[in-house]
């Protein structure tokens, strides 16, 4: 059950968000059968975090809206990729804090078992940090599930 | 006080994980004036990762191991990257799981005022998951702090 | 200083919860020297299922209002409970999800010892989960302390 | 897509633990097309609890152990019952404390939409107390995830 | 049910640590119906923390130690001080860092109202760092419970 | 590297807060080339905590708001010190609880060696608890950083 050397989904989805052309990228992934979208959220409040990955991964149909087990894989994985950004609270403006990040989301098996079907991986990178221009640092995070 | 787009000093910790050629691109950012090193460590144990960071980067000299503050701002680093990778408890083999980490220190100012001085970045990817070969899935954390 | 087999109080404070008469249930305990009550209360703010917990102990008096031991005794049970239900981070609307919970408060000793005094026990039992209905799985907590 | 009243996962795997007869009950549950395990153990090494669980789940069938994926699935479940176990920090004798516990591992669908799939829970119901006879309460946690 | 100004059980529990004569102080505390005991640990064991301050208000009889919710109410309070000493995980060697402390445990009514009864706080003071001489700085914790 | 006895930052800034006559033992500070300011803040929002005291030490000249790494510094001092007042969850009204409390902010070089360079603590003490006048109990807390 050994991950797939060139199916890393977790390196993938962080290298879709540190690439030049993201767009490029996510169209070769597309037609290596993966399923994906990227995106973009700056916010203070952190359930707008969550609610724009969710929407984008529903809107381009990574996950099926209408299945409930879909929606908790990514849920959970856009929480964990959080733990990353946020290093000890999943909180921002309640702390004073806010994020500009870019997203990912990627859907996919990355095992060389077929049985191991699909996962998903929430990939974010960007910035964090005080609500004053340049008063930041950068930030990553990375959410894998199966779903 | 802003990140100069060509110094992301986070986004540099993590391409070096992901390269192909990491000892090649370490060259590189040496070259441009950055100090970093690379390195692996593979445990249950969270301490253990901690120590094989902190002698990495004082051995290859990207910190004054005399100098307390820039152990601290090591430390803090490190374990702000921790967060990312275990995403809510920062433990290992208390709950029966282990890691097979690549780890990159680097550090170098990534403002573009030069009196934001230095700044340490400790980037971590690799795998985490049961003590049981490929029960496991990848993993990624950033720290970042003022040194 | 064993707990008495009859009277385990974050059982019975559970199985109020989850019985088909929780009304005729809670009436056999408070025949049998219980102080307890039962309510109900949905909402994405933490504070709010604090607050209609806090309301119905001191309603019916199963907490003294005026004596602040008691509602510190109270908050901190609520609390813990509440660690069950959200598992990592106390926090609902924030991370954009939702609650609807049953919760009940018991009061009693539930040692053989009468020196052991009073001990509080908060339940909480329902569904937590995406704000859409239907996208929402089972959770429980309980916290006891005590009074 | 929602829960189905009568196949409440959860609900049904608490009151397995709480059962007077757990084995009678675990019986009728599998009668209802049902997979479950129950079993009990006492540590204060958190691993230990994980372990203990891990072991019977596969052992019983209840997960494929070849198959990543299912024991992914079971670990988050398990972790998020310890969760309410331990309400704060998921550590046992580190922080001087102890658990005796019993466990059960459900698995089925929950949900009356027949592409929910199956799910697990993991209920934990116990004492959690210092390493002294008597000196302990109650504990519960509770763990749902999709498979 | 407000504190009272001479009586704020935490400022006292912390001056005791910061004085320069600890013992005289504890004995115009006692003189004045306080119960008091002061001590020192170092470790890098959290659990061995806890174990010093236990045994050393049990010695002093600061809590009667054949009654539960007595030992419950002094564990609380030692687990919130070591929150703040801690500053996110509670661990000490397990993330490679240690701790050299004071503590006090003070026990009494610090409300005006008599029926507040007693209540304990736990104070802690010292450093905490890396196992290495000098690469520590200092830390402080308080916790409060009723008792 | 050690911690000059003289000197020691933390033990200052809470003393500071506890004393009878805070702005005479500031003045005296200043006087032995310590920076440092003192203040005052209520509330049940988290973050207009760390914004008072932000801004408290910006107007007094005690970091350089200017400059990021500075900023950097106390934002994460304020972190450290918070997590001694709220012990487990870095929340005030969003599980309705609400603060008041004196802080201060010093900065100097607390180590025997100058190479150590300056140093920053955050002390908070006062009151935690219901939005109810006089349910309430002490708490205090501490961050220190190299800054
Ligand atoms: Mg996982
Ligand atoms: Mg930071
Ligand atoms: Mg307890
Ligand atoms: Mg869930
Ligand atoms: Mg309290
Ligand atoms: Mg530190």
């Amino acid at each position: 059950m050994a991950l797939s050397k060139d199916r890393l989904i977790g390196r993938k989805a962080i290298l879709l968000l540190l690439s030049e052309d993201p767009d490029m990228q996510l169209n070769q992934l597309k037609e290596n059968n993966w399923k994906g979208c990227i995106g973009k959220v700056g916010s203070m409040d952190a359930h707008k975090v969550v609610a724009a990955i969710e929407t984008a991964a529903k809107k381009n149909g990574i996950i099926e809206s209408t299945i409930y087990r879909e929606s908790h894989a990514l849920y959970h994985a856009i929480m964990e990729a959080l733990h990353g950004v946020t290093r000890g609270q999943v909180q921002l403006g309640s702390v004073l804090r806010t994020v500009g990040l870019s997203f990912a989301v990627l859907r996919g098996n990355p095992y060389d078992k077929e049985q191991e079907g699909d996962w998903i991986a929430v990939s974010l990178y960007g910035t964090i940090g005080a609500p004053v221009k340049g008063s930041e640092h950068e930030t990553i995070g990375l959410g894998i599930n199966h779903i």
